[in-house]
């Protein structure tokens, strides 16, 4: 039988994840809820730890592996980063201690990118990323990670050699609450993905970028003019905004650069339906699979059997 | 002595402007507030234009002439579009008159695009562009009306040949109020224009428009690893939009298509600044003259002396 070898938790800025992992790798126990950083910042780090730690009943000695925002400066202690080009394998050896608890607890760190044309950040994907391709991938790969800030990160033989950020998520929820499209989307049923506009918006986006804010007034323009429904007008919104994140991310990689999505749910949904509206070729790895692999290399690297 | 002939109304969504005008052209009087199209549409619209007329004492004969949002569906009366291409002098032979009233009132149309792959409407800047240019102007023109929705025209001897609607002022607000970039400008000073930054990313996202969100968010990762202003931040977010406006306005414009900027006060100066920046001529007609002239050009094809 099985026993509880370590924990894992991925602690994002809204939602909290934690696993109880057995000595073959399997997982035995789970718990998660919405105490991401932003509430945990409140209510204290090590409370939520504690009280999710007691749902799984987590033995006493065994270790916790974190990766996250709670490695953030706002988080529970500040993990940093690792600055690329770097090899995946890398963030396993930066692992920060919380100090001060009963067990041996560790927060991964990020991945920044300094160079001052284009700076980024990342916290929680880097973790994903080992976990998708594993520390020793080989070839180019460009890996899609979506959400609300989207994540592209090009890897070019286990090294990562850069990324970007889009704000894709975050721009479709201000645009269609705070905007004059949040009456064009009002009543919309279908799921963007459904929707034939999402496909010839993405592939609109794509071939002429710079059109984008003018792609996305007309959901307006085309309710006005020819009777456009709220479904299609957010599917128009949503795929224009996708259909530029891909334009971006691939702007500088060569044609056969193999794509890797990582995503679960409805943003797969979305991204798979994208790229064949492009005819691009992704092979996609579940989200939730990926953070747990990663956190297990983490957790396997650092607490050796 | 001149005597009053004709009131002009430029009555917009959030904005009201009223001029008594002269045998002679010249302004007698004017009168302004904030009750545009939506206030109007609940305190009523002939209330509205009665107050300012009797505050600008105007005689009991003469008529008025409005251009605007009070000509759309949910204004006053619905002034309908004059469909492109068509000559700019045709909007002034589309005034639909006001029934019921004391005094002849006549509200200026819209225009509308009405192809299927980018329908796009203007209501307002019309007239706007009609005294910019005058009806009879010769050579193609790029003409730009920035505000909350930009307004981009492509004329050629005087046709309206087509245009289009860009969210960037609109943009700008959802994204500094309303995303995690509202904590990267708290406390910005600075207007964006007076900022190096600024001509820095509407160069960036004019010569690369497919990385725009990805711009967005250095604004907030050029704060956590390069300790970024706020007021380089909103000057970051203020040129990234307007330089991927500009990037696709001009896409298929020859390149030396004269410029006309159709603007007043701040946007003006931005968008002054943002054609310095990318080396690109452009003549700047006050935005207030140009609606003035183009209600005047309206009144005296309307009611010739």
């Amino acid at each position: 039988m099985t026993t509880p070898r370590y924990i894992a938790v991925d602690w994002g800025t809204s939602s909290f994840r934690l696993w109880l992992i057995g000595s073959d790798g399997s997982v035995l126990n789970e718990s998660r809820s919405d105490e991401g950083m932003t509430t945990a910042a409140k209510t204290g780090f090590a409370e939520v730890l504690a009280r999710h730690l007691a749902t799984v009943e987590a033995p006493a000695d065994i270790p916790v592996i974190v990766c996250g925002m709670a490695g953030a400066k706002q988080g529970w202690v500040e993990a940093g980063y690792v600055d690329v080009p770097t090899s995946l394998s890398a963030i396993l050896t930066g692992a920060v201690p919380v100090p001060g608890q009963s067990r041996d607890i560790r927060i991964l760190p990020g991945l920044a990118q300094r160079d001052r044309a284009s700076p980024d950040v990342i916290r929680g994907e880097e973790t994903q990323l080992l976990g998708a391709l594993g520390a020793d991938s080989t070839g180019a790969q460009a890996v899609c990670m979506p959400g609300t800030h989207s994540k592209w990160v090009h890897v070019q033989d286990g090294e990562v050699i850069g990324f970007s950020t889009f704000m894709t998520g975050e721009l479709f929820d201000a645009i269609t609450k705070h905007t004059i499209l949040s009456h064009a989307v009002a009543g919309a049923e279908q799921s963007p993905a459904d929707n034939s506009a999402f496909k010839a918006s993405v592939s609109t986006a794509f071939r002429q970028p710079q059109m984008a804010t003018n792609l996305l007034f007309t959901a307006r323009s085309g309710q006005l003019l020819h009777g456009m429904t709220a479904s299609a007008a957010q599917a128009r919104i949503s795929g224009t905004l996708i259909g530029l994140e891909i334009s971006g991310a691939l702007a500088d990689a060569a044609n056969d650069t193999p794509i890797a999505l990582v995503a679960s749910g409805r943003l797969q949904k979305l991204y798979e339906t994208a790229f064949k509206a492009l005819s691009l070729n992704a092979t996609t790895i579940d989200a939730d699979t990926a953070v747990l692999a990663g956190l297990s290399a983490a957790a396997n690297a650092i607490w050796p059997n």
